[in-house]
């Protein structure tokens, strides 16, 4: 379960806000992009417009230690804390050189999701756990 | 043709950026929200998931005159300037009190887009036209 | 400890994502509207520009119980559930109609900033207190 | 005045709306991302929070050619396409493979801004356009 995902982000303008500082609901976004790179790196996508299978956001928080600011580079690192029948646990850590910037966590959840219908939620597919907890190095 | 909508808008905190200032794609998606004020005053949304008309959009541009800072009321006026056979164009207008912020232009496209096939521009529906141009007044 | 505020809100179509509803990270946004929007109410701005006292984020979360889609109406209520000498814990439920759409939590610190300087928490101004706890009525 | 610059992208889930594609304003972001790139490639930050001299957005534009979708990898190139006293005018090609996406133009101002005074427009500083003109290459 040690899957795990790393990228270099910058801070761009539009992030910011008017304190100086990236806007804290930018963390988010800046999470959910590590999520979706550690998807890619499994050789998924959390997103396919034509499977019925999406994987809505059941909960998330950060905790935010120092701020960002423009033009600074910066490190996310998530990984995957747990894996159940129909959900995934992410934790999620942002450092600037030595500095902890923010700790965040998300969970998803699997819903089988038709036009016209409810979403319900389901069982994660069993190859997309396996690749998920391969850690982005597909099985021979 | 004189078809148009004005709403109050209040500056949020999300939208400023370091400058101090709103950042200016925020300006995009004010024109927008008076945008889609206008087709629900005409009785009329501009996204239905529903159906295979949809209204992506071709081209827009914004002149800044006056900055917006956090928490100023400001005004958007939205004006159809033009409907043709598949497009409609607009001009906005924002002003802060006597002070004019910024003007825009907008023009959107009607298409045909179904799954799975490229969508293709075609005509906007009559009764589509004659409620945007009635400017929120359905005929009786 | 009662202060609580709400407001009414409309999705914008900005604000969702390609899975149809709104993005998890526009949330928090809504919150923050609400967050200044009970300073407002309280005779308070949550920033001023001229003022080395600003009050900075230090955690936040949401719980997300079923999905809102373009032009959904939808009600925010935000309530002050704790404050201490140096933090304000705020929670918030949004609602559309009778259905619990999300639930959030968000703690913002005191600090005192000056340009140059290390940010440095510090205590809430004793009349920002007060003018919070009496919700919104200023005493006379 | 040939200065331009390169760079690669990747569509983000938050940037897409229901409709499937990727929000117009989000283009904007895109575009000065891109500028922002120029800039640093130049040796220079368009922000500098401890100078006077900043540079707001007078106008800018986007025509839309074809959508972008989430995961889509595209390229930015941004050019300067001409440098006056006060303002710099740049042009944006977004491609996407083959296939051009949209085409955008921006125009800023150099103001001088003191806090608590208006903002003024003012000569950009000569060590910057040179830089500007030499595209990145600094001059040894």
């Amino acid at each position: 379960m040690a899957a795990e995902f790393r990228m270099s982000r910058r801070v761009e303008f539009a992030e910011t806000d008017v304190s100086g500082n990236v806007h804290f609901s930018a963390f988010f976004r800046y999470m959910e992009e590590a999520e979706h790179g550690l998807w890619r790196a499994s050789g998924l996508t959390i997103f396919d417009p034509d499977s019925d299978i999406h994987y809505p956001r059941l909960s998330t928080s950060f905790e935010f230690h120092s701020p960002l600011r423009f033009e600074d580079e910066f490190e996310i690192c998530i990984q995957i804390a747990a894996i159940t029948r129909r959900t995934v646990k992410y934790t999620c850590v942002l450092t600037c050189g030595d500095r902890k910037v923010a700790t965040g966590t998300l969970v998803i959840v699997c819903v089988y999701m038709r036009s016209g219908e409810p979403m319900r939620a389901t069982e994660i597919p069993a190859d997309i756990v396996e690749r998920l907890q391969a850690g982005g190095a597909p099985r021979g």
